[in-house]
């Protein structure tokens, strides 16, 4: 099996955390299985993701509990917990919540932490199918600064690769389709302060050789971010997505940032490899979470910026992640998210690349196999402005037929160059074929 | 209780790791309160300490087991491993070998690591006296980075105070005079690199509130280090001794160093208050230990090092640890710790400083109230030479009359200069009283 | 000539200076000449080596005396102190030992330092063969900071490059096969201070020069280190070797930082172009030394140091220069030198790096022709430990017939992993065999 | 003897570096003696100083030859070269002119650099009145790097003192007032380069020392700068006067960096004790000299800049050492250097400071024992400007009598403050006295 026929274009679906954090349930999977098999299938959203701690009972918010006891099996492997997944009494798992998804042509994922529960640590379990116990694989010094639930392993000691190798057999049992994995695309030495970064690259080649061990094609998904560029080849052969920035929120600042990370990240997106800009929060979001400070609210980006965001991700064909609670979605959010024009770069588009960058402006550019061009224009000022973009800057040349793509319109031919108003912190995508 | 008066003079005695690791037993205790009363107390020896994990039942090296299980109440406060120490069972835990060594007219020291065990929040133990248990009180991402038994304690929760009040009344009402906490005077984030040192402060303050309420009048002794120069004032009022160097062993880089860290530290010393050169790695050592891939030996270092060592140790007034299996010493080695001219520069000298450091020759300087004045040579080239030190240098004028203090032997008077020949690593040491 | 056929391989041989500092002398030289002939050769060891100040007559140690009157003769060339070197007497200079090295079918070697002596330009000798004289090309501000026999040349003045060529020219006359210069490959500014080097680049280009005209295919060893990396291409161009490393001694330090400096410089190793790792300190050693304070003595490195040390720098493909006194070499030394299967790897492997660092295990792979793989394991923890190994990791596939190449025994088959046990500072290293 | 009285006042005299280089001769000097007696004394100026190198026969200009010959007595004394100084012939050293200088009621200096020759070194001279030699009391490694003469000493060996005991004994059996010390005040690791500094209080130790043995009240001058303000007390308690610069020349760019090492000096300045700007570059200068590039030339700093040096060096209280050729000095010239008003500064005022610095306006305050005020402006634009300075930002309230001291001119009375124009790169020199 080759890990990038799992995705060859990137993932687009819906995670629990941005309205949940760590206390999703099954009722509200199942009412959100049920709206996009319903609304946003048929414009390519697949995936349902299940974030981090479904093990946890006790978890009520986006703030974890310190030492909190897991649900864990006789392997020292998490298993739902069914005070919150009742479907997943009696040792039962996900399944009947993949079945499900299953069942309305959709995909489904879950989140886990790397490593083994520190619990199982305590209690010493064995290594499923090993003499090796928890102790024998754990590594004692590894442990994420953020959560308290696990200990990382030690790639060097036997029983590491078959620890891992029995959670990934467990999840393909359950019918997992893609895997999130925290803590790992870099390990924050000090909670959110980039200067601490490692990489967690030993983990990752374990987690590598078991999808490919088990037989079924699990998308596998890193996080947190800012990845490292220098990691580049590392995680274009190991991974399918992993995160190029920390969590993403609804701030202007954010999308900002992601221009330049989007910048450094562009030449290293292929089939089944895709830099991750994490999800979109648009809508209804945060509503039992308090991350920020910031609890439950329509997303704080304007309508030109959220035009922004959707643009830039769809050039840069990152992943698209949705994090609102989708049963009550208005016309306007829903409109961004079903615009196939649009979408059709992530499938369709090659070779993105933010061409310049000059004042206020930035402007990316793509291709498709026809030879169509694809040009975005945004404008970062604060103010509403007027900006004319040479065709020799495009490396274009002659008249091309110009096509609005938010818009579906048309636009007549053009030569030359472009001469665009474009309202502020908003964005144009424009399609140009050869007239 | 001020803490000054526990210790006025640098503490002298015997530890357990240099020869023991962490796998020291009481029969080889015993032997060495044996000797210690009998042949060096004397001399100012008094403290016989028994340093890391005494509540580990399988320890059998320097080397730590990662995840081992300790020996612990129901307090989750770790208690010494019968196994090892057998007069320990049935609750008694050190009261019977500290009684023994008081009996002998000496004093009783013990090792811990900061925090709370691991094992107690897995059990999340109670608190003694209170209502809060190990996970209210544990710090989830304080732990040590070489050691795994431990989490440190979060000193904003309350109970923390509490859990270091239980400890010290323990030991305590065992009879400990004498308590080295480690992994607190610096905290490394990386085994060895000094670059990522922490201060233990805010853990430090909860001890030394817990020594000054348990009316015993406990030395308290902070490792390891280097402990940063910065933190010089809240050291002094917080601790008796403090490491001013990573684990000192036997070796001629080791004290080249020192003397870099003891010129830093000299205006620091004073009454109750000692910056620590380490333990003394002279005679038999590293008996079942294995640190830095060297195992048991006699101490590597010349004889010529040896005195150097002791010189500056003494006219620094650093704690002296014996770090040596004492019943099988040699005549040259018990010389060197029982010259009671040399020791008395622990009791009597004042104001030691390094006066000069020209090439290959390093000179300390210190006087007494009788305004007899110490001078200390030291030649750290590799092969032997002369100097000459004019008085000036030393803010001397005049004629001396000259003792040399290894020696014991007056060598009559002297004016205007020094011009000494020193064998290489080796060190002069004079008393010199006004003719 | 290309000065990379003079040595295809690594060079093997032996050097003076680890048992005989600067003192080295006739009768010691003819002892390891013959051990060498007798018991070493067939292993494909040829070198004899003799270190630095063979023409200062009073040298008796490592230590070097200041401002030493030199033997040296009417062109400021320096010549061997006859009271050393008997046969060297009336002007024969060193090729009655070299003839008698040449008879025994092995290879002669000298060390000098960069520059001329001091007291040549004292004297103001003539250059050979011009009008110029010591004053003329010695560079007054350019001397070395731990030896004071020399200036070095100002190479922008004429008759510097004619004095490099007079004394490569007597050496040739002697019959001399390889030249060690030292002071040259780094300077530095203050003795043993890394953050003071130099490159002495334009010293070297005089030299190899010198060389290519002399008629006669002398290697260039260059001393001392550690080179710095971004030189590396001009060393590649004119030295045959470099020194990777200061003075390297008998400790497990020194080791772990090797496998530093053999990561960074293994991209460099090729045919004639060798980085350096510095003699092996086997063995009986320092006879006559006292560097860093400790003089004769069994190397201090343990038997699984020992057996680390010779499999890295086998694999790396470093020179081996003997430092032991040979007439009295035990059986274990012996066969450390002699194992024909390891040494091996100087002559046929190629490509060596490092291939993964994991917390304590360090992993180095090198191929041959025959695509055979060669796999060193070292463990650098204090204690025994156990570690696996994926084939992934190496990029290996399927099944291996394996041989242990320090037993010279064949292990079976494996395919997938090694999983191996390994004592601390040890070793292990494997031939795998494409089954 | 307190060396702070031999020089209660900053030095006032002649110094023939700028004029001639290496390469003054006997004529020179009698000739500017003769001048200065008959035209400067009066005014308070008395050193005539003959600069380095008059050992040296084939000196020739500010370039030294490397490796010169030069004359050296049979202890490797350096002596007078006689064809350049011919009453220095038959060992009668420089006695004769300074018995000459002394007539004229002036006082006589000479220039030496630190240390003991390289030739004495090679001919290993004995060390007078002791049995050590050259070779034991040479440092080596200690060597200036922009002149070949000397070894610096060894501090630490025996002979070192006797060394510089021996040379100030013959300077003082000679009649010399003043002794510059050049190559010891900073000592220069490259030429011109600061950032490679080191201190020679070593070597300033012994001197010291030496000339307070010899019973002569000899100034000592520590050359080159800049000092280091760090070794301030080091300074003033050894030397009374050390360089505060480089080498300064006849450059508005120099000027303005003396304003700010004016500023970090002027707490230092004390009876005794002199911060040291280095020679006046006025009229006549560099008639053989070739440094920076420039020979022959009457300054090139304007009248305005001139009086702006004069001024600064005589509110800080500098040594004041004329560069010209004083034969030949023009009215202009000459005027600067005979205002007693002005030049009074160096003798009565005191506690000299940079009281403000604001935009292009610099100001500077002293007072005398009579509460007098000296307050002196620059104007440091390119342009003639107006300014008003505030009293208050002088500390002084009411009204004073104004004095124009290099006009010798009363002004009236002001009060608040001053209102004054000054030409470009010109200042103000005021005397205030309380109305």
């Amino acid at each position: 099996m080759n890990k990038n026929n799992f995705a060859k274009n990137p993932p687009m679906g819906w995670n629990s955390w941005d309205c949940y954090g760590a206390a999703v349930t099954e009722k509200e999977l199942m009412q959100n299985i049920d709206y996009m098999a319903q609304h946003l299938k048929e414009h390519g959203w697949e995936y349902i993701v299940c974030d981090i701690q479904w093990y946890e009972p006790t978890a009520d918010s986006s703030h974890y509990h310190k030492f909190a006891d897991l649900c864990m099996d006789e392997y020292g492997r998490v298993i739902p917990a069914s005070n919150r997944f009742p479907s997943a009494a009696d040792g039962k798992g996900f399944k009947p919540i993949a079945d499900y998804v299953h069942s309305k042509g959709l995909k489904f994922g879950i989140h886990i932490m790397r490593g083994i529960p520190r619990q199982a640590v305590a209690a010493n379990t064995k290594v499923k199918g090993t003499n090796y116990t928890a102790r024998d694989v754990a590594h004692p010094f590894s442990i994420c600064c953020w959560n308290t639930d696990m200990y990382g392993l030690d790639a060097t000691k036997p029983g590491a690769q078959e620890y891992y190798d029995s959670i990934i057999e467990l999840y393909a049992s359950w019918g997992v389709d893609f895997l999130k994995v925290d803590d790992i695309c870099v390990k924050y030495g000090r909670p959110g302060d980039e200067s601490t970064l490692a990489y967690g690259g030993d983990e990752i080649e374990l987690l590598r050789r078991a999808i490919d061990k088990c037989g079924r094609p699990i998308v596998l998904s890193l996080s947190p971010g800012p990845a490292m560029v220098e990691q580049a080849e590392h995680l274009r052969k190991n991974a399918n997505m992993w995160r190029i920035t920390n969590d993403f929120w609804d701030s202007w600042d954010a999308i900002m940032e992601m221009f330049m990370r989007c910048k450094n990240w562009s030449p290293y997106v292929s089939e089944g490899c895709f830099p991750d800009c994490d999800m979109l929060p648009l809508g209804h979001i945060s509503i039992i979470g308090c991350e920020h400070g910031v609890t439950e609210r329509q997303t704080r980006l304007s309508r030109e910026e959220q035009r922004t965001m959707m643009t830039l991700w769809c050039i840069f064909r990152s992943p698209l992640m949705l994090g609102c609670e989708m049963t009550d979605m208005d016309e306007w959010t829903r409109s961004l998210l079903t615009n196939d024009e649009v979408l059709a770069l992530l499938r369709d588009s090659r070779n993105a690349h933010q061409v310049l960058r000059l004042g206020n402006l930035i402007v990316w550019q793509a291709h498709d196999e026809a030879q169509n061009q694809y040009v975005a224009l945004f404008n970062v000022t604060d103010w509403q402005d007027d900006f004319a973009v040479d065709f020799a800057a495009l490396e274009l040349e002659g008249t091309y037929k110009l096509r609005n793509l938010w818009e579906n319109k048309d636009l007549g031919e053009v030569s030359d160059k472009f001469v665009v108003s474009i309202k502020s912190h908003d964005a144009k995508l424009y399609k140009l074929t050869k007239a």
